[in-house]
């Protein structure tokens, strides 16, 4: 089960709120970016940053020159996956929705010092946006690591929410000549495009090509 | 051009930073969803949620009684909106990336009050995830607009980057045997689907069919 925390604690909507652990994971694995949220000289920043996931652990990572790592380190930070599903048309314009998945999670942000652990970060980095990817390239080297700060958010405190089906339109517009439903929205792959660089004799490993 | 404020120049990867208008339009124009953050009681949170633009102002929406609505009222919030548009596969770990357009804007919300601002803040928001659908459907009625505020967020301090092209490897890891290119990804929409509660003789129209 999630946590319960007041801020966990899904208001509107609360039918949308999923409780199970395996929601959340469910929601964060299958993203490709969050938007992690920091507090910078008393405001707000939402950056868009890649991600990845070892059990109750949420690994991001920067360059160690970034204020914004900086400023998220022993500060509360919050990060959010989100998946676009699709837009719920309705008969009337207060009624319009979309559907979604999303996952929000609260927490201290620590900067990982382990080497073996912010390898494995990086790894689940590199793995959440291209499976099978990690084993195939070359790893860090020992100064590119000096330059990469690597941050573990624990999952402790989350929330899940989730919106499907079609819309929800007062009794009265039923009987509106208005077209209402769902339009489906979903990522595709493009073909791979091969850098220009590439040397010759280099084919597209079954890992990135069975997506496009 | 842009605002440059200490915290809108681009100070990692300054060459992906963008610095015309143009271009912030263009990011905010081509999204359906944002990630809206708000600090909640010292705590930054991050909200996916729908959005609209008319010229300089960005129009967000919610409850009357959402917290994190209340939240944002005169305290600095933070808009961020991110296309991914493909991973960059490199020979190494270290140089993966992604292609994307972002743009972040800065800036104290504002309720709206006037009653004719609403509604075109709110005709903003329906008319960005389908465009022809507000004249298409029923208008607010007053009980609707009631329980709706809507949040009008000046684009004066906003900055936007962008990626895109092949990824950057370290020269002597050109050699290595290794694929290295762009998969490409794309939204895409599928065929509408109908509210199972729909009236009979109603066919999807253009404005949403086109899409599908």
């Amino acid at each position: 089960m999630l946590s319960t925390t007041a801020r966990t604690t899904v208001r509107r909507g609360a039918k949308r709120a999923r409780t199970d652990r395996a929601d959340l994971y469910a929601v964060l694995d299958a993203g490709l970016v969050c938007h992690l949220g920091v507090l910078v000289d008393g405001s707000p920043r939402v950056i868009p940053t890649a991600y990845g996931r070892l059990g109750d652990t949420l690994y991001v990572h920067g360059s160690t020159g970034a204020a914004s790592l900086r400023a998220a380190l022993g500060h509360p930070v919050c990060v959010t996956v989100t998946h676009l599903d699709g837009l719920v048309l309705a008969r009337s314009a207060f009624h319009h929705s979309v559907n979604y998945r999303s996952a929000m999670a609260y927490g201290l942000a620590r900067i990982v010092e382990d080497d073996a652990e912010r390898l494995d970060g990086l790894r689940a980095i590199v793995e959440q946006l291209t499976p099978g990817q990690w084993e195939a390239v070359r790893a860090p080297h020992r100064k590119e690591l000096a330059k990469t700060a690597v941050l573990a958010l624990p999952l402790d405190e989350a929330s899940v929410k989730v919106r499907q089906g079609p819309p929800v339109d007062d009794e009265e517009d039923y009987d509106l000549p208005i077209w209402a439903g769902v339009l489906p929205l979903t990522m595709a792959w493009g073909a791979p495009e091969p850098d220009p660089r590439l040397s010759p004799g280099i084919s597209v490993p079954d890992h990135i090509g069975h997506r496009g």
